[in-house]
């Protein structure tokens, strides 16, 4: 293979420079030239690429974001658009594609990899909802920026004997929301994953706010209800006042923790050696510690789930 | 004096724990007692207080929020509610009070002062729009931290050609959304100041667009408008997609900057003495490098403004 | 078993905290007394503890440092003092103990074991060299508080084509140093398990001085040299400045990580159920990113080594 | 004035790179054109620069370090150099200069201004030691991150009974050393302003462990002492273990500040400002909140003296 073709798509997320600088440097020190594609789907269309070689992704270790851009592409959705992006890659000598991002992603890789172009994927998405990885890029530093600001607001709660609504990304998943209220010390967590009971919820707080504890936090997934609607339902309930806050695009970006340094780097050097031992239609991917590659199939035909023991823990610390 | 209370009231911010810590340090080295009063006014009209020694508040320098609590009263704002408020003050024998909070507690302190009881004042607000002092405690830990939270939108700003419309603090003051918008390099601010003009906005992003530069960001103050509206009318005006952020308490809290501490701890300081002094209806003030104290008269009779220079920083940064 | 003990002992880390709250709270709900000994083993030949309850360990979640306070004990390590120990313990109705610290902490738990006591292991090091747990509390935050400080560094390097020598702790292991060195794009690692060729190291930078990079960074770990000794022997081979710095005891402290709060906090859960199902002699671990328990004898049998494809990554991305 | 030139010399600090791009957009805004000169004065006698334009400057505001790079010019300093400088300069057709560093550099800019070069200097130095401006470039920064790294070992040393000696940059000014001491609650502070009581310290020191303050933190600037001789000295008369940290050059890197980005952002555009109103031999300052330009002359006449006010504050709040 002499030449592969790289692009980042869907939201953006930290370490997805991180990944891009080790997939590119493993390249190059293989000899294979790397285009790197601007605006995800929409630079294979377009034609829109820069060669890379090790400098150019000097200094962005540590950036958020992602130099290449990401977009939203419809046109690559459709058949005419995907034999389009085919035709282009072979017409400009890619011999295989890295695809770094979340879900819909991946989709689009799978797709190339169908239409015969041997393609990887690297999971990238701070939801965590992407089945065959423990992790993806990008987790580890949303939940330390999202605990980050819940320990900033917890400043403010306790000092007003309040309640604090808290939104979190996770349309699917509430795995940012649980593993954030354990690591802040939450006092309840509404996750897509469990029926939350507000009355219970209500209960507690009472419960609490008796023994003396007049503030508490609560985090909500944005797929499991949103900030207001729980708001309306439980400030009656309770002897305090509520407030929200809905976190927003602050949880995609920053400065990418060790772990997402780490993860992003062994997920682009472990992509180009899969794609120069000639696999494709696979996810990198770390399961129990070890990195591995597993067919898009698998990837697809399961949905995450939270481990049972995060809520355990939740549970038991929240007392 | 052998007694003063203190209390800290209004909306929580960085730096009112350094302000109570120097207070209780110089009082106490000076031989005074002090009673801290839970919950600002409401402390005094429930006797609910502690006597600090210089032990109390080691290890709070550092910490967010207020370890006194905060809390409004509107029985403070009755007569008869001020009335009590004194008479308990007397009965304890507090012979002097601290007062740190915005522009509500500083009119509280001043009912204190005007029915004779001993009171100097410490502004404290991330608002900045107290008259008088060029600085309030928790303005700058506040800018630092909203300032840091669009860097990091930036991030996603940039991997997505997108508009970001960021809402900050700010009712009646631009303060911390203008002097964030220049240390951020934001595209815009609008501010309660300043009439804003959408067109021209909107041309600038046009513009700007069009000359490559297809990521940009506007800082809106609560007081000015407010992100939903802004959207609204921006987004049809412009090439590209926007999102909204609104920082809410995120802005409060947080581990105050070194010159919240310093600035926290010589008001402090300056407030023990200055009702040693035997000074009373005066808030203690930082005025072109200078501490002083000015009367609250005067801090109530005049609007605080926004320097022309960062407008005319902002204007010509913005480019 | 009625009541356990606990206590923090050797080094302190991030996370200690969290680990004695998630016990604290795990055995309280489970109607178990604990006694939280002071100043590691010192606590128990004194008899210097508190008993605690939820509210003592309420808002520790987030702070570094051990609120138990950590010593050198060496009467513990007579026979005579391991006696004492033993007896206070049972004077004061102990039915089971958790040690959390590093290597000399565990020998500490293994004594107690041996001597009859039911007692449970939780690795707490930073430098991560406890064999059968793939991470020991604390990593996380130093290898995050050091690559920050190496990004910080960076900012002077680049500015002024500099070589800077860096030394980080790891006595016995470069895991800090290795990884701290993948996660920052260091130019090289000096690390106590590889035998280190400064000629090589030498030729390497003044290659990359020769191609335009003029700045680098080295990473030593304590154990695998020191920095004045690598200054020594570098400076005169490659063509730009030299200087030092050495981390010291800043790679301690500092806010807990999510994933360091997360750790603990299940260390400190199992840890209390291992002891209530009746084991001793263990310490809890995780492995393959699975929670177990493992016995003391198989911890000390063997010697932690660094991951093989740690070395990898490392050669490719510093190219 | 058609074109001008700006450099960056001396230790870079953070907020050296907002200034440049201050600089940059004001003079394009009125349509001069900047050549951006490398690696400070050798830029000039080597003729090594780039013509930036505001869309060079964009995306630095924030990063620490300069893009410029920096460099000492032991050439510069000699007769012959600053003729060779000053005719290629003339060659170049710059007609007006901006040196954006410390006390050195500001003699380099003295030294063009007499030559018949207009230029106009900037302030930037973490040791604040500057006559004539109450706060340089990056001071504001450095104290920060020196007192996060004072808090991280404070978590450390409150763990462990110990006494942390840190010793701080500053080799004619105690000014980061006693801002940092009262910022981060030290007990004591070596500078080189004042005589230093080894004696007295320890009695302190002494005092405060016996009423059971069993951690201490010393702050010492390099030109006061330096670390290990009051290590040496202070072991022996207290009762408990010591500590030393060197933060060495951590302390000058990093993320600027918002104060600093402002304060770089104003003197940049300044600076630009006094240029074209034909001004030169000045540097432009912040004196009592004020912006203003004041003759080299009277920056090299005085020494900064540390305001009393700072040693008071410390003595008072140390207790």
């Amino acid at each position: 293979m002499e030449r592969i073709g790289i692009l980042t798509s869907g939201g953006d997320c930290a370490g997805m420079n991180a990944a891009l600088r080790s997939a590119v440097r493993t390249a190059r020190k293989k000899g294979v030239e790397v285009y790197g594609f601007k605006h995800g789907f929409v630079g294979i269309l377009e034609k829109d690429f820069i060669s890379l070689d090790s400098r150019h992704v000097s200094g962005i270790l540590q950036r958020g974001g992602t130099v290449l851009q990401s977009a939203r592409c419809e046109e690559f959705k459709t058949n005419k658009g995907q034999e389009k992006g085919f035709s282009n890659l072979k017409e400009l000598g890619v011999g295989g594609m890295i695809v770094i991002g979340g879900d819909g992603s991946l989709n689009g890789a799978f797709v190339l990899h169908q239409m015969g172009m041997p393609t990887v994927g690297i999971p990238a998405t701070i939801d965590n909802d992407i089945y065959g990885t423990d992790m993806s890029i990008g987790v580890d530093t949303a939940l330390n920026t999202i605990t980050h600001a819940i320990d900033t607001i917890r400043d403010t709660a306790s000092s007003h004997d309040r309640a604090f609504i808290i939104e979190v990304m996770g349309r699917h998943s509430g795995y940012l929301a649980l593993t954030a209220a354990i690591a802040s010390g939450a006092e309840a967590a509404v996750i897509p994953e469990v029926p939350y009971d507000l009355g219970a919820i209500a209960d507690n707080l009472l419960q609490r706010y008796e023994a003396g504890k007049t503030n508490s936090i609560i985090i909500v997934a944005e797929g499991g209800s949103d900030a207001y609607t729980i708001e309306r339902k439980l400030k009656h309930r309770i002897g305090y006042e509520t407030r929200i806050t809905v976190l927003g695009h602050l949880q995609r970006g920053g400065e990418p923790s060790v772990f997402d340094r780490l993860l992003a780097s062994e997920f682009g050097m472990r992509a180009v050696e899969a794609l120069l031992e000639g696999r494709s239609g696979e996810m990198v991917a770390l399961q129990s510690n070890e990195y591995l590659a597993i067919p898009f199939e698998e990837v697809f035909a399961h949905k995450k789930v939270i481990p049972q023991r995060l809520l355990e823990l939740a549970e038991t610390l929240s007392s």
